[in-house]
């Protein structure tokens, strides 16, 4: 049975393009700095988020955890909101490696932050008080359904940490999302920031890999964190390749996945087994509370998958349908009939022949 | 002028039996065991508490750390309360120096947690979640003003830890405080966690020193972290003398301060420019927020200071008012009435002579 | 002008067929462990390696860091070579990242451990002494001029190790060199060992990549701290796809690379300026101190660099020529030349053209 | 039965004049800097000492980590001898709890460091190379035998610090001892370091204590750690007051254990089945290696002690004899005696009656 992936945009395949890159790509050892193709995707990563320097890594996870490190000393603490991917995700690292304390403060209803809470959280000079070495915003706001933080809202919090000489890191994963959303250019939403992670998988559909940019120096220091995490490689121009094929063909594209994105949510909002905020969907995730009590999220995702639909947890009750490439219109259609019929009970589960 | 120090019972001067029990404490070198005054206390300790045993430490920051470093490895989980004292005044030192991934929860408005949230919070196993090593309860709860949680909510909350296989702590600093006011043994209340630690300054007067207690083996464990911290003493004797008077003769004295620091509450609930809540005040902290536009923290501690009387501040806007061994009923009035004074203005502050 | 970059194999670019190996493999998310040409290369490595289960992870450094991080808690202690790779080119990662306490040992002339001081280094149970959690062996050896320990070295220190329930890892970056040297299965070798890494760059040529393995709960450890450390990566079967055909096309050609090795050392070792140890050429590395007080090491690299041929430094005066894929037998012949053309003074530096 | 106890200086007594101090100090909460019996002691440890500033803190283990933990980042290299107490009896506690490297070098016959050595092991900026943080002296040296370093030795070591921006920290736990071997005031060889570290037991027979000095800024830092770690105290002044008096009254004394050392070497340098430099028997300490394979270090313990003497060992067949505070003419005398006889089989063991 053909199968219709929504569970996340990091199932997408490389594209043709991407493939042929990677075996024609020119490589080196990149621990010399002599991979042609490495070093060219940072200059152009570096050049497109507005950042001085960008760095490559296998994953986004490594990107924040770089960048923590390098802001951070032992036992400082990193301001994040209480449903930041950084918090709930990423096992912990920042604080299970570096000795870093984390502090969580509100996420609102779009993933945002409020700056009057910053301020507070935000340590003075006492016995006993960790300092704060960091405050991290999350910008498409995963947990909260793929929510976009605006330049106001960015600024907002830059400005209470910069007052107070703390600098602040963005988990930009699926910044272009938010920069699509807002039509501004991603580095507009990247300069006030300190530093930056996103992703060339997820949406942009690479295979492998992820970018940290900052300053000259904050990447300087990021190489060393990297080597030191044990995620410097040697000919990564071969999955660089692709990296560089992701920013320069698939950014425009991410709009179709928005528009899926809000055909799905308008198609099963109405749903009484569930709680969908269409507001919320302003990028390619709809984010869902599975209410009904006849649902657990364990059996919805199962019924779904024997009908040829696959959708994921946040954990808990909240679940999550993401929009991505390589999914025909035919198939998001399908995809919506499918739920529908689930929820409502129109299908019935029985053995597939 | 003399000054009445309601800043916290920290500042509890040792009494004389006290020092007459340090200058004759018979005294050995305890990192070999051989130091029979802190036997005696150790002993003793584990007695009351109803633990198997129990290691003297130099602070109760020491005692909590212990503790946490204990029962989790490197990179677990600690849930804890978002007003507790290890969140907010222990230096982060479980994460700085554990490795431990900081997680907190809603405190009630008597410090309690709720066990639902609780459990929400506790971790299943999945890649990138990190796994959950600890829960914390405090009690009494500072933060929330010295309010008292009952052997209900202690075991609704061990309840939950234990059936996913999650021991729990107790940052039982002022555990006699909750036993008194509860009227029970504290070692009820020790009863269901699985390590707890307590302190022999503060309400009790012991010049230094707390406990963390549990079962035998938390306690070998223990006593190698309290090395690993350069917490392990040579004749500590002289000190621990001091902590078998607190425990024999300081405990039961503990309710003079409760009934003190009801009478504060009550000589100044009605004042404009504070908010504070009666139905906290349960033990020896009246805790309360300046919520009066002309006064900041500072101002306040310094014009109450210059009419002889010390406050503390929480942080932000939230102030403490501490009773404690060694201040008299006389000094309890003045204490309300230079502070009623000050709020409203009769005295102002002008230069002193 | 052409360049002959002996500098390690490190630079080994990946074959045509690697390329084409990249371009069409059926990926997935690995993350989820749906990527078949992960899942391949995975059961390959461990069938190959005879252990229970293997993990891909983006380089050595993380295969060896995940290793300690699975073997060893916090402030456990680490008993390695004291010319170990470990030790001196992996940033310190376990004692920066888990609080692992390094302990060096004496390497002998052929990187071998003696298993008396490896006995009396291991700690017993005393309060001040760290606990002993891993004992680290290191095959090929690098810094010893890629010398090989056999299974009877092997066997005699995990025999020690495991009489004190100490587990053993074994960086084998270069392991298959050492089988090729010793005519046995890499499998042998790696079979009285808990764990071992190994690199599927290097002489086997792949662009990225290394394996660690061990039993099926190591393992399952191993991969969660891979997450950790954000070595998790999605669709990366399009870089396993070349480890495949490193593990299956390039391991026997390894030989070469030792053939040529010893070429290089005998046509030069005669020379004044350095002082080169011939027993110790036994795989595909000609180690070799700087002697001649009229060189330093920077100016050996930057003058040999000026004639066509690179090399490298182990720091200080040591120096490395590694042989590898790629570079022909006339080149070989050009590098010896060239290399005791420069040390003997026929050629003199002058200003390019 | 009477015991010597020999096994160390840290079985040392408080002095009736420390014990009336205790009793009668004048205390305060040293948290807020308020015990002013806490500041004069740090005031009078770092006139005594040549510093700007000195902390107080529970135990000479943690003087030393505070000073790691301050000088040094996450991930730093801490080169230290290989035979130091930080190395070996320190429990890890700089790289378990600070992420440090622990990076060892040889101790001399007398403890000393090898300038060239400890040079050629500070590291360049290389990716893959931990940065170098500090260097650590120890004067005395006790597992070399209680030797002492003069001023040219640290001044050696240090000039090769400083030249390469790495600071140096001196454990000084007896650095008094030191002193009056060499005639020179403890300030003198203090001047040179960083940072210093000694104890207040030990020799010097207070209770509970030591010190870490340095710059005011380098105190500041420290005072924090110390609050990190749990060492942060409340009415310590009850313990400080007898660091007083160790500092002013039990420091010219130290050259009488030295005395008693040197006899009790000479006494037993003789007997076969010991091997014992004389010549590292400088200060209080008389260390030698059993060497007799009738004896093994337990049942030479067992041995002495079931005929009234008391000693250690270090580890392996190293032992130690410690002279101190307390002991009489005619004790050593025994001593001596109990020794010679045992060892020479004068006495045979059998059941107590």
């Amino acid at each position: 049975m053909h199968v219709i992936d929504l569970r996340s945009d990091t199932v997408t395949l490389p594209t043709e393009e991407m493939r042929k890159a990677m075996a024609e790509a020119e490589v080196g050892d990149d621990q010399s700095r002599e991979d042609p193709t490495v070093n060219k995707l940072e200059e152009l990563a570096a050049e497109i988020i507005g950042k001085e320097a960008a760095l490559f890594v296998p994953s986004g996870v490594m990107g924040n955890l770089c960048a923590m490190l390098v802001h951070c000393e032992r036992g400082q603490e990193v301001i994040m909101g209480d449903q930041s991917h950084i918090l709930w995700y990423e096992s912990g690292s920042g604080a299970a490696l570096g000795g870093l304390v984390y502090r969580s403060v509100h996420n609102g209803r779009f993933g945002e932050l409020n700056p009057s809470e910053v301020e507070e959280t935000i340590r003075p000079e006492r016995l006993g008080f960790p300092r704060t070495g960091l405050v991290c915003l999350e910008n498409t706001h995963n947990r909260c359904g793929g929510t976009v933080l605006n330049l106001q809202q960015i600024e907002g919090i830059v400005d209470v940490a910069h007052r107070h000489n703390v600098p602040v890191h963005m988990d930009g994963a699926r910044i272009f999302n938010a920069a699509i959303y807002l039509g501004v250019p991603a580095k507009e939403l990247a300069k006030p920031v300190d530093s930056i992670e996103f992703c060339l998988s997820k949406g942009l559909s690479a295979p492998v890999g992820s970018i940290v940019a900052g300053s000259e120096g904050f990447v300087r220091e990021a190489r060393r964190v990297r080597k030191l995490l044990g995620g410097a490689m040697r000919q990564s121009g071969v999955i660089a390749a692709a990296g560089i094929v992701a920013l320069e063909k698939m950014i425009d594209r991410l709009h179709e996945d928005h528009v899926n994105a809000r055909k799905i949510a308008e198609g099963i909002v109405d749903l009484d087994g569930i709680r969908l905020d269409l507001e919320t969907v302003q990028t390619n995730i709809v984010a869902f509370d599975l209410v009904s009590p006849d649902w657990t999220p364990p059996k919805l995702i199962s019924e779904l998958e024997s009908r040829g639909l696959r959708i994921s947890s946040y954990g808990g009750r909240k679940m999550r349908i993401v929009t991505h490439y390589g999914i025909s219109d035919d198939e998001y259609d399908q995809a919506i009939k499918i739920f529908r019929d689930v929820l409502t009970g129109t299908y019935v589960s029985y053995p597939q022949h």
